[in-house]
């Protein structure tokens, strides 16, 4: 897809920022920092709803998009912003929108934010920690007596994990304008996604008007665990995100042929695992042929009839391939479909793949990213550029306009499991970053 | 297990049987043949029985054990067993035995049959065949007006599949002395095996009653269709079953890490499908290292999560071999246990195996081999001795007497399905083998 708007939006500001880049930070602003004992505080408070029964911090949290523990935290949320002086409200979408009262009004906000809904058995900092920040980051510019140019506006994103309704349909894809007939009506659990959107408070009737025009924001930021072992790995506090990896998923149907397990000889065999089981060393060998960071994953596998007595007569099985590069996945899916090729041969199958999912890379802004890596410095934290390859509310952002992301170090590079951790230490670092990134920006 | 009665009665009837088979059959028997036509009528009355709802004899049966469908196919057999002047009884374990009335009482009796329970959606001749031309053996000999020496029995046994109450508890394991305290007790689909048998008229009240002792039956003959590709592939008309193969079944554990498949590096994964994948190439390298005809199948896998967009963290898959030698199948999961340990390393996974079930071999008498191979001959029909890979109500009879099988050619190799065929001449032929085998062992 063509971004023009943000294209022409770039052109317009390179001349000042270009300048704007070598200089430091107001002297006001020097010293602002967030408040990391409240920002602890709220992220051990949030992570009460949708906690297992009896258990503590350390045993994650339920709170999948629309469900009661998801309602809840998401009040708890808005009562924290009300305290805090902002005037939260939800949009058709569901989304969680605030301005900061003393903003400016020069140009679009500056928009940042991230979700608080989480997969089943999931952790308390993917969504937790960029959405908590961002309301951190304008109460450190109210207590510094900070004013921007540009308003401020904080957002929580609805129903970021895909779970509810199957995956890719986040609420800020709505925003982006990424919207068909009859997307209100899919049904998932008894409730269509109307009914679901109007349990958290949105509109569903007026659902378009949630729709933001290319150009709508300054740029979008987004605090957020790494989810790798990246950062940790190489001991760097910040991750400066070049962009949300594209994904290619198919899934590819094997045809043997089901028979006695016992008294089919081996040479009369068409087993349909044994061929899911050389695509799957097929999958890894053509991901790991050529250098770089791209990733391919056989996840799940559906077997017929799926008995040990008899040989399996067809498989099922995904194929996800994830690089910023949309030309690389490409080039790979060539590699397995030929291998394919041989291995349906040879195991007297046949093998077909239809394409189950596409989503496109979503590059972040040059400058936004330039943006982060200053606020690092001036924080003099280490920081390091590096691909995000999980799906993020940023990369519908991207679609109207500027977008950086700002990653923080996971401990052991676990995420989506209670066991998901980011330091406290960690926790403040991004938030501080997210705090210097929007002054940054906002000189531009 | 040792078979110490079987080999004292082999050994009192050696000096006998050795100058027997030089001989050739009376004069009165040698053109005794069964009715061809018959047998195909009633195999096809029989295949209504379960059939599907307005399908033909080519969309075969779901007769499985104890539905209506299968107590109805058991009162048509008992039916055309009393008009052909039987008196079918059924035992306490729900099996059919009617002795046939014209028969000497020198001995014990030579017992032949089947089954016609059937798997879901299975085919017309995997039972059935064997069960109806034990009838019409009988109803040829008195036709002929042959008398033996031995007293003649057909049985048909119940609950031969493996599909209600779990697998490999036919009821002709109990007629064998095996079973144990609360095997009456189990429960499946809401009913208790008890009250299961009971529904087909056997009586789990006197249940111990049902059991034969060692030395109980002078043979015991089944005709089955092969359910492998061999005979008809070699053009052969007439297997000679040298016994059924001893089945080793493992379940192999996989662990791994589940986590997240965008944000974790190749390097890092430890992917419990991509081991099991390597695992079931494993198993076929393993089997396929040594001449003969063993064979090993992962019929069964389950991943968790089982998600496109996750590293599967564990994989549990099932390992099951079959061949006539115990050892061989020992060496075989020994080769694959080497190899799993490096799969082990190489995918940073563990692997664990615990054996799910052994099934010891069951050798077919060399004196009732040699019977089959004299019946063929005498028929002018080609023979080959062949493993059994699939699992028999003789491999339980063997326990208890000498025991025997004669396979007829499957189209295709094809069983456990509607496309199941065995052509009719092959049919009638297998039965004329059963029938001149009866005679064979009757001399000896």
């Amino acid at each position: 897809m063509s971004h023009p708007t943000r294209r022409e939006f770039l052109a317009s500001l390179s001349a000042t920022a270009i300048g704007a880049s070598r200089f430091p930070l107001r002297a006001q602003t020097k010293d602002v920092r967030i408040d990391a004992a409240r920002l602890r505080q709220r992220i051990e408070k949030l992570s009460v709803f949708g906690r297992p029964a009896g258990g503590t911090f350390a045993d994650g949290v339920s709170r999948t998009a629309y469900s009661d523990a998801d309602i809840e935290g998401r009040r708890f949320v808005m009562a924290e912003m009300t305290a805090a002086g902002l005037q939260p409200r939800i949009d058709p979408a569901g989304n969680i929108f605030a301005r900061r009262a003393r903003s400016g009004t020069a140009g679009p906000p500056i928009v940042f934010g991230s979700h608080i809904d989480s997969v089943p058995n999931g952790g308390n900092f993917d969504g937790d920690l960029g959405s908590l920040s961002a309301l951190a980051a304008i109460e450190a510019l109210d207590a510094a007596g900070v004013a921007t140019r540009h308003p401020l506006e904080m957002v929580v994103w609805a129903h970021e994990e895909g779970f509810a309704f199957g995956r890719g349909i986040a609420c800020s894809r709505i925003v982006a304008g990424l919207i068909a007939d009859g997307d209100m009506d899919v049904v998932w659990n008894g409730m269509t996604r109307g009914d679901a959107i109007r349990r958290i408070g949105g509109d569903p009737g007026r659902i378009l008007d949630a729709r933001r025009p290319k150009g709508a924001h300054h740029c979008y930021l987004e605090l957020h665990i790494e989810q790798g072992g990246t950062l940790e790995r190489s001991n760097t506090a910040i991750g400066v995100v070049e962009g949300i990896v594209a994904i290619d998923r198919y899934e590819a149907v094997i045809a043997g042929f089901a028979n006695h397990a016992g008294t089919t000889p081996i040479a009369e065999r068409q087993d349909a695992m044994l061929a899911a089981a050389h695509l799957t060393i097929a999958v890894r060998d053509a991901v790991t042929k050529m250098p770089g960071r791209q990733v391919g994953t056989v996840g799940q596998i559906e077997l017929t009839p799926n008995s040990p007595n008899v040989i399996p007569g067809r498989a099922r099985l995904s194929i996800e391939l994830r690089d910023l590069s949309s030309q690389k996945l490409a080039a790979i899916m060539d590699d397995i479909r030929a291998r394919a090729g041989e291995i349906a041969a040879s195991t007297r199958t046949t093998i077909e793949f239809t394409r189950a999912m596409a989503a496109e890379a979503a590059v972040a802004t040059p400058e936004v990213q330039q943006a982060i890596e200053r606020a690092a410095e001036s924080l003099r934290l280490s920081a390091a550029r590096l691909p995000s390859g999980a799906g993020h509310d940023a990369q519908n952002m991207a679609i109207i306009g500027p977008m950086g992301m700002i990653f923080v170090p996971s401990v052991g590079g676990v995420s989506h499991s209670p066991k998901e951790l980011t330091h406290w230490d960690d926790c403040a670092r991004g938030a501080d970053v997210l705090l210097r990134t929007i002054l940054e920006m906002d000189r531009l």
